[in-house]
């Protein structure tokens, strides 16, 4: 599983900014559309065509590209879309699930201060 | 004040990806250098040369681009850099102290899962 290794990089502080958190953080997460692919992974989607649906339609070529630095960061990780199947979904790690506080805080944030916005997206049952 | 008259746009949706506020919260903070400016910010920098002196090493052209766009959402206002100076400086307004449970949730998720990330930056006294 090379992606996984590439998680486990050994000079994690060649292409950073800085070693502040936030600024790490922002080398991953930082750009408009890859925290709504976590929003969308948090509410329960998994396929490729469930995140191309969200409503702000991310481009499938900038969506391909998210998900292949979400997985190379181990914030994501491959699973069978169903059970003996051979498509794939994806899923969020620990580390992915652990973006929850930061998403959470962006929603309320948006909630209060952008007029007009609405939580319409609901978890998946 | 032209800039003010700008944040209370009649039509916020005009621009708009959808009425997510998570989408709405990063079509003004989602890249890599805003909230960088905002981590300043909340650490009691003020003026211009103060984050452009940040470990990051923002450019003058982002860095000004990055505050016309903090001050037309009004997320920050400009004041006199020393009292009664014609210099100006920029602190957060409410709408932008309101970033911080976001810069913190950042924070914390970089410090946890980043490794090597420190908060090395301390808050000016």
């Amino acid at each position: 599983m090379p992606r996984q290794r590439l998680s486990n990089n050994p000079q994690p502080d060649a292409k950073r900014r800085s070693p502040c958190p936030v600024a790490c953080a922002l080398d991953l997460l930082g750009d408009k559309w890859t925290l709504l692919v976590v929003r969308d992974l948090l509410l329960g989607r998994s396929r490729f065509k469930d995140f191309a649906s969200s409503p702000e339609g991310i481009p499938s070529n900038i969506l391909s590209d998210r998900l292949e630095r979400l997985l190379a960061a181990n914030v994501i990780r491959q699973k069978p879309a169903e059970e003996g199947g051979k498509r794939l979904a994806y899923e969020l790690t620990e580390k992915g699930i652990a973006l929850r506080p930061m998403v959470r805080a962006i929603r309320d944030w948006g909630l209060k201060w952008e007029p007009g916005t609405r939580a319409e997206l609901q978890p998946v049952r």
